[in-house]
């Protein structure tokens, strides 16, 4: 791919996800509202391709994705106890900035940050912690409603929809990939509903690449690894995007060291 | 029922609807950013009944719910043309400040007042203009993903997965209508759309009704009449709320006028 990428939110720790498997595959231009140290740049990434910009800075952004083939939106903020006027101002107005100059500057394709917390209100007390387990068939698969677990994950619902809105007005190529618990090197630890929706940081950057190459029109697609506990169903991702992920949370203990099959594959 | 209810937006179309309907079977409470000209307020509503105050006025809002049973939220901006920077104020700030304010005041009921154009962009060009015709079998009922035909639609999703998350952190029954063409006296003349989703001014307050008599958790239910022309399925509202339409766009010639079965229910 010659056109550049552009990546907002890069300094966070889904970009450096990101950064670190695939930083050398794409001519990224970064962005992020705090300039990015040195050290978490790819070697390729000159001054002059990262931006330091607030994502309503819609100025600011409409020259960022000037010129881009397709974006890899992660700016916002990321906490889950993120107070509303946080994720009105971050989550819902900097979404619709960035998706809004993408479409356009006649960007491609988009793929979005979305948040298990988009439907963290389907994990009722009478499903869990069953749900957690891997004998548990229940499975979301990306076309039920939203249901928010919290106001972070209301930004996010609202995010895909205006994700929605973009693709059937431009033809953009729009993916929501509603990123379970990402975590480096092993799944969390003794939290099962982690372990159940972790992402290792080798599947994460796997799952963008495919979100940059494959075909697509909209979606709404889990991002987990391929966990023995899981209730998020990957099926969609692996058929429109080739996702093919190489983790699984059962491959480690409950004290979360790697056990006798090897490290985790995000390891060098 | 004894405890008020409050109605914001009570000046605009939805709200003289409503007010013309039941106007005097409920103790209202009218909130509007502008104040309702006399002629316009049930006789029975004093002026220390009506607030004159805008919806992203927490502590306006605050007040106006205190003691409250009910809530039907209506205001914001209804234009589908609305700017963005004007329904993220209006529409999903706004409702965000009401849904919170009623769910910490204890509000038992709140009905929502979506909108047919959080799912407008459904009416693709390879369904219409079948779509609206009465040998069409194609119905949206509300179990479908939000697909916004605008910005004004996105806000309108996102009200709706506001009143999910509220409802399953309170337990505050939440009903969200997304009305259709509403008009007074007869359906839009010479427009197939706004026939298929016409809603009467009868229908709509009683639909608003039974919105408040009814018992339910959380609901997306489609507000139209019993239209011939109709791809939104009213089962849902027949079987939750008890909804039970009189009015029909199918009883009025295309030239708009009354056919021989009598007026439209809505005049006296």
């Amino acid at each position: 791919m010659d056109d550049p990428v552009l990546l907002t939110g890069a300094g966070g720790r889904v970009g450096q996800a990101i950064l670190d498997g695939i930083g050398e595959e794409y001519d990224w231009r970064l962005l992020d509202r705090e300039p990015i140290s040195a050290a978490k740049v790819p070697d390729r990434v000159t001054d002059a391709d990262q931006y330091v910009a607030d994502i309503t800075d819609e100025r600011a952004v409409r020259e960022a994705v000037t010129g881009v083939n397709a974006v890899v939106h992660l700016a916002g903020d990321p906490r889950k106890t993120a107070p509303w006027d946080s994720v009105l101002r971050n989550n819902i107005d900097g979404t619709q900035v960035v998706m809004r100059a993408a479409a356009e500057a006649g960007v491609e394709k988009f793929a979005f940050a979305s948040s298990n917390h988009a439907v963290g209100g389907y994990e009722t007390d009478d499903r869990t912690p069953d749900l957690y387990r891997p004998d548990d068939d229940y499975r979301l698969d990306g076309e039920e409603l939203p249901r928010p677990g919290n106001l972070y994950g209301v930004s996010k619902a609202t995010g895909e929809f205006l994700g929605r809105y973009y693709h059937d007005e431009t033809g953009m190529s729009v993916v929501c990939v509603r990123i379970g618990n990402l975590t480096k090197d092993h799944p969390p630890r003794e939290y099962e509903r982690g372990q159940a929706m972790w992402l290792s940081h080798g599947d994460c950057a796997h799952l963008f690449d495919r979100c940059l190459l494959a075909e697509y029109g909209f979606e709404i697609v889990y991002g987990i690894s391929d966990n023995d506990r899981k209730y998020y169903s990957i099926d969609r991702a692996r058929e429109v995007l080739g996702y093919d992920p190489q983790d699984n949370s059962a491959n480690y203990t409950f004290e979360g060291d790697p056990i006798a099959e090897g490290p985790p594959t995000d390891e060098p």
